[in-house]
């Protein structure tokens, strides 16, 4: 099944004609989440050839405008472009009356519904949920209220072999329980699942992280991810501008994901005063081995 | 002296991967001036090399997402880079109500004063001038309040021959009616200015006219312009969709440039449903010979 995370934006707060700032689509089972959209965002999604009426839920982390910039233009061209359904904007609370002006201003008057759900920067919050996955808010420690967002797969039932059943003269609520991952005890002694089943596949997560200065309390919300985005706008020569403007260096980014237990890293929001980004992945890979960085246009698949 | 005009964008509502929204730099005399600011302008400025830290005034049309979506982030980007120095803001009245609202919400502190302007699209307003040149607003008519904006050089004064002031014993008052132009009376008859002057170069003109519907009003504001851009959203197929939506076809645009006696004309504002923009340039021709098409980074110098 799909899982994976195009990079359409990956600079902070100043784009420059190398990098856009932060968006990126996190498509799950053909479902597509757009995450932040800052400033060019409908112009990249174009340029990835993204069928952009598909987008039906769109996460913002936080109001700078880095981060959000673009989202007025992505949803005025949606009504131009003929959009009749629903659309879900996640954020803080000010988003509503950020879009709603813009669209009073411009006389515009939209075709389709626009939902809004308020994100909170103090709590965890499931934001979406079906029967395949969950969509979770989650603090950052950043200078305004911010969030990360948490994208994680449902465990899928295990698939009984249909001869144990009958060997074993299963019932019913035992073969649920198997199927759930859990042994039964059965005249014959405990059968355990691994005999049972053919094993689901084990559910993938991916969290993004941005923006955020280090912040040791991200393990209460998500530990044991696949994948994590985690800002790295400085190196460690800015480590103190780091810390006062509320940001990561690469290495407080590996380190983070090494406490998360994390199994991939991908760096960005490269600020625009580097152009050479090969010394972040030197600052982080003594800490965390598998790191990638970010760029547009790249696609990682869980 | 420097006047010309470097088109930044010129797609209309939706951009696409061809087409930025509007946006025009006019540099008269190495003066800087922004002429509306879609989505993706500070990326473009980038592109094109231009110091945008130089630009003092910011003229937008109107509040159409299109036309006004990239100044909050460039506003952002002036600060971020160090921007001590004053920006003037030009437009409707709640262009600043958008601003203000978007500083909030990213609790951003400008260090650099701004100043709005407001526009009137029902006359038209001198909203500019210094020593060479003067900026107006004029009425466009479109589906919300709209204004173009016309750039104008001051008529220079002529240079008089030294030796005809001997010559002609000419007072000191008569010397500055002469460089201002006006015949004088002397003792020896009529002096014209031709005689007694190195006439000064003819002031030049620049219209910005994007959106508005095909209105003959216009001559009353910008009639004898050496300059202009007009809108052509639409192919004649697409006339009845013209004028629903306030907007030009190409055979309307090169009709208003005979109309107020232009010497070029640009079109632009292109709808996104045209690939093939050589039509425009067919439609408008037997109306204006002197008419080009306007394209990202082209620069058109008077």
């Amino acid at each position: 099944m799909t899982f994976e995370v195009l990079i359409l934006g990956c600079g902070a707060a100043t784009p420059t004609s190398r990098h856009n700032p932060s968006s990126q689509l996190v498509n799950i089972h053909d479902k597509l989440f757009l995450v932040d959209c800052g400033e060019g965002t409908q112009m990249e999604l174009r340029r990835n050839k993204v069928k952009f009426q598909k987008i039906q839920h769109i996460f913002i982390s936080h109001l700078h405008g880095d981060h959000y910039l673009g989202l007025l233009g992505l949803i005025s061209s949606m009504h131009l472009l003929g959009r009749k359904s629903t659309l879900h904007l996640y954020g803080p609370a000010e988003l509503k009356e950020l879009v709603e002006l813009n669209l009073r201003v411009s006389q515009t008057y939209l075709d389709y519904p626009l939902v809004y759900h308020i994100t909170d920067e103090k709590r965890q919050i499931k934001l979406f949920e079906d029967k395949s996955l969950e969509v979770h808010s989650f603090p950052l420690k950043h200078r305004i209220p911010c969030t990360g967002f948490l994208f994680m797969e449902k465990q899928k039932q295990h698939k009984i072999h249909k001869d144990i059943i009958v060997e074993y003269r299963l019932s019913p609520s035992q073969i649920i329980q198997l199927k759930k991952g859990e042994n039964v005890e059965t005249n014959r002694g405990i059968l355990t699942v691994e005999q049972a089943c053919i094993l689901a596949e084990k559910p993938k997560s991916y969290a993004y992280c941005s923006d955020t200065m280090y912040w040791e309390r991200l393990v209460d919300f998500i530990s044991g991810i696949d994948l994590i985005y985690h800002e790295s706008t400085f190196l460690n020569s800015e480590k103190e501008r780091a810390k006062q403007t509320y940001h990561s260096t690469a290495e407080q980014a590996a380190k983070m994901a090494a406490l998360l237990g994390a199994k991939k890293l991908i760096l960005g929001h490269y600020s625009s005063r580097y152009t050479d980004l090969q010394p972040f992945i030197e600052q982080a890979k003594p800490f965390f081995e598998n790191v990638i960085l970010a760029d547009e246009g790249m696609v990682v698949a869980l």
